[in-house]
């Protein structure tokens, strides 16, 4: 499982992180988690896993799986195939790309039996709950209307995620809980640990930044 | 575009098909196509499209596209991810993914802009004649009760082939036909051949023989 | 099959037509389509079919119907179900309620073999084209970005509705075409017929309007 | 909320239960509810909800919502239109009709701001668990695999029950559970409640009989 606290990038599907823009994030981080010591891990488009996995010494992570076995299933994302690529953890149920109920269930079930880390996000303290019943390794808490956005969670709604945790933890006292949504700098990195959750999990702060050197560094330095 | 008559290849997610086994299979139709002539390829799991691309000189395809650009689509699959990786074309609506009609016209532009090669599947008569209105490179008629069976199409239900071909040539006569669904050896791929389509999309027939080798051999000598 | 040109309703799921407030609308088009002689019919919610058939004249449409047969589809809206409520037609593959390719050519053929009026919907010349395939009864062709705005696509995209008709009678001179989006008043329907089109197909235009009246005898006005 | 233990009948959309034939079986329920002071409950089509709700005395029930408010929502089921048409409750997410997990959230939500009744389905323990997470009114364990066939859930599976119960008491102890699948007599109703639950959700035992009256008194007696 992810060394925690741990700074997670997902990287979407934007132009500036497809190929070997990935692998070009992914050095940095790699550079810069083992000159701080920071724990840290890219989630990458399934067709750059390899290519990154092969590179870099950080965890190299899916951005979904489907809830499936290997079969019949055309151009669905196998759980096997991302760990054979060489992921070592996928995202699930991202607010970009959801799931119904019972296959996050599979998907969860299915990342235990590949021995696959896993991060399952939620929108809100309710569904964080929820998927705490399914004592996953991660739950990432993202309200949707703040993705991609300016503002930080934690400055915007501070109390989805200290609610959040503690809900999580009620259920099942394992599951670590993300930050996320609008995460763009050290100080927001720093007050998600405060409120209690084990690290962020970003995007556009990175992916779409000029400098993206420094803005990883500042980051790594709220840890 | 595909040189026609063709033999695609859907390895689907197969475990038969995943990683290394996805490459050997790819290199067998390599050697066998560089050997007869035939013209043949191969469409492989998003991150099995590198390894492939790589190493074979047949075309590498991607087995599914979503009609997105680039953005925050988080774990969709790009079309300018897969081309990137190294596909020069992609499956669009195959019958184990469906499409809304609009995003069929959709990846259709997509892969248009993109210079991708692409095979639209259609279930029936009807849906080949509408896909045929989008004017794509191909169309694959796959009658979806006969997929992964033991009776090819062409035994099964050959009207379909021939109705589909007239179908589609009347609304524009410059998209090709292929023929799929049960699809095993050389006697079917001449026949779909003589049906009046320019060639075969299979997937089990070869994925799960034991001695492909002699399967694609056989396919082969149908053309 | 519904007689043209014709001036068709579709009240979505606004509060403004839900229950009692469905068959206020009904009767008043009810009323003035007697009073003018104009064609005139309302698709309403699967709730409100039997109370409006019930009352008023002019054909009761679905807003929607699943591509279904009797038998376990808990929570699916059967062809069945609609026309013996005494719904006289459907739409199809609404831009709020898109089907996949396979299911719109179900979804034609059942309400054919029901002997249910039906407009498919389309978001472009390409999908108007696509649809027309099918031989369905009618095709609205409605941009999506102008659905619900204040601008008619008479005005803003004219050539969408001269060249759907075009490409809808080059593959099928019987299936008729309206025009939808933005339509708010007579004159807005008196430009879509002279662009060729058999009608309109609006929605908020009517039911967000204080004065339904007016706004009702306004549109029949123009035809 | 519906009296407990009560028997709830999910009629889908089968050809005995659509149109006059759910109001006949409604009138069986209804009066065998009378006759016995067993509660009873009947979840119907949404056409047939007002033709239901204003002959019989027992609860009239949805079998679905969409999580929509009122708007332009072409062809959903609005929360608000199922409770003017006269139902007091509705199903949420069964298992041929299943919500992305944030949806579930959103649909209980908008029943309880509605007043509405509701039972949310899931397919084993750990489902059951994460529903409530969001403190339903009740929950109904199915497993899909015997819906609809002769072996009733209480004889195949019975810890899926008494586990269900356990797992939900943990994390809600207020909600209460119902048992589905495969229910067909008496003798599986008095299991059901043996194993914990507060009542049966069933389907084709009673729609398909040819004694509904037979098999409806039955049921009541297992009470």
């Amino acid at each position: 499982m992810l060394k925690t606290p741990v700074i997670v990038l997902n990287v979407k599907t934007y132009a500036e992180a497809t190929g070997n823009n990935a692998l070009e994030i992914a050095q940095i981080m790699d550079n810069i988690s083992n000159e701080t010591g920071v724990s840290m891990a890219i989630s990458v488009q399934a067709t750059d896993i390899t290519k990154c996995a092969e590179k870099v010494s950080i965890p190299v992570w899916a951005e979904h799986i489907d809830p499936i076995k290997p079969g019949s299933h055309t151009g669905w994302t196998l759980p096997e195939a991302i760990k054979n690529a060489g992921a070592i953890g996928t995202l699930i149920n991202h607010s970009e790309h959801r799931l119904i109920l019972a296959d996050v269930d599979t998907c969860i079930t299915l990342t235990k039996e590949l021995g696959l880390d896993h991060i399952v996000c939620s929108n809100n303290v309710s569904t964080s709950k929820a998927i705490a019943a399914f004592s996953p390794n991660f739950v990432a808490v993202e309200p949707p209307e703040l993705i991609g956005g300016d503002i930080s969670v934690t400055t915007a709604d501070p109390d989805i995620i200290s609610n959040s945790v503690k809900a999580v933890k009620i259920v099942d006292k394992n599951v670590k809980v993300l930050c996320g949504a609008g995460v763009k700098n050290g100080k927001d990195v720093a007050m998600a640990i405060e409120l209690g959750s084990d690290g962020v999990l970003l995007a556009s702060g990175v992916v779409k930044a000029k400098e993206k050197v420094s803005v990883i560094r500042d980051l790594a330095s709220g840890l």
